[in-house]
């Protein structure tokens, strides 16, 4: 029953980013051994550009290291990329898996600031994050620490939130809650930010930042080489790229 | 001997290219275990961007499969990404390494219209590949065939070249010829190119086709996974990404 929890939850976030103008555009696709998904891309003025997928996909070979045979695995994969250069980029997933030997949950939301940070956002993405997940905040945002690190560039790609992967079954209740408080952790940020002036210069910045998210993404996320590996459509994959991005 | 022919011959290939405006900004930098490089820079009118690197640096521990122990690597790189979206983006590698077990080279150069091929460019750019190479030639065409191959997106990344790694001592002056013949592949289509009109859409389809330059060179690459792994400076590594893509 992880489905319909998770394609409700994405019409709530879709519903709310479109309140800021705009309407996703949405792309169905197949998965070549079963399944498929949805891609659904806004370009907007205010969410330059947020892609908010959901996919469902059986395959007959577990790619990586995770497991061997067959593997369903389901999920909601979320990018932003504001106008606002003062607005930060969020990424949120969450996604559950199956495979002959075990189960597992996955996921977390992270925050990353194109080159304006501001401690009261940080700090209150952070309590939420804090909040959804208690006694595994530490962990978890030390995850997240560790996983949203850009090796070649020697930084944290933004201000950090949570990661987990390979969570057993006891784990849902906080799988769920990491999905019912994303909203709560981003949209407050985005109703202070997405009205503040910035200038040509700023923007330059952003763009800029913007460079070191597709390097992490190509480079280093096991969402984009899993979903390579596993066949998925790279169309849906990279929709999560920045809009425009420069080096 | 090889760094003065390879220093001489990046030299040619920046007058060259400056010849169009601009003068190339230089940044040397140094490796940690030895040895280093120099960065070039040269962002004008012309070519929007363009990166013609060398370095000489040596390591403990050979990055990778190809050996173990100390070894020593050099090398000139290039990539160019233009202003006008009719004249292609060019690629350009020699390099030499030496490890205690073996010696080799590799290197050739490929061609990539961002959105807009012609026939005749792609014919005289593959005639000096053949003049280039001789008796090589059929086989290193089709290993750049290979190699430039953007997986995820089922094809290839532009129209060929020449691609050749882990050749022996006698390839030298096929090595070589490589280098020689570099300028006479590219400048004439870029005499003929750079000065042809074209639309903002023509523009936009050109930034289009670079996002897809980005993925191959961070997904796929074995000189930006070398250059990581072996403790490369990260912007001379990237220097050579597009100034501006969109997705």
């Amino acid at each position: 029953m992880k489905e319909p929890y998770l394609k409700a939850l994405r019409e709530k976030i879709i519903a709310a980013f479109e309140s800021y103008g705009g309407t996703f555009e949405r792309t169905p696709w197949q998965h070549h051994s079963g399944g498929g998904g949805e891609m659904a891309v806004l370009r907007g003025d205010v969410f330059e550009k947020a892609a908010v997928n959901f996919s469902a996909v059986r395959g007959e070979t577990f790619p990586g290291k995770d497991g061997m045979g067959p593997f369903y695995a389901t999920g909601v994969s979320l990018i932003t990329h504001m106008r606002n250069p003062m607005a930060p980029t969020v990424h949120f997933n969450i996604r559950y898996i199956e495979t002959p030997e075990k189960s597992w949950f996955g996921g977390g939301y992270d925050l990353t600031p194109m080159g304006f940070p501001f401690t009261e956002d940080t700090e209150h993405f952070h309590r939420i994050a804090k909040e959804a997940t208690g006694e595994y905040y530490e962990e978890l945002m030390e995850r997240a620490k560790e996983y949203f690190f850009i090796k070649h560039r020697k930084k944290e790609r933004g201000v950090g939130g949570l990661f987990f992967d390979h969570r057993p079954m006891e784990f849902e209740p906080t799988w769920k809650s990491v999905g019912d408080t994303f909203l709560d952790a981003i949209m407050p940020i985005y109703e202070r930010r997405v009205t503040m002036p910035y200038s040509e210069e700023d923007r330059q910045k952003q763009l800029a930042m913007r460079a070191h998210y597709v390097e992490f993404n190509l480079l280093y996320d096991r969402g984009t080489k899993f979903g390579f590996l596993s066949g998925g459509n790279p169309e849906a994959i990279l929709c999560s790229m920045p809009p425009i991005a420069t080096w």
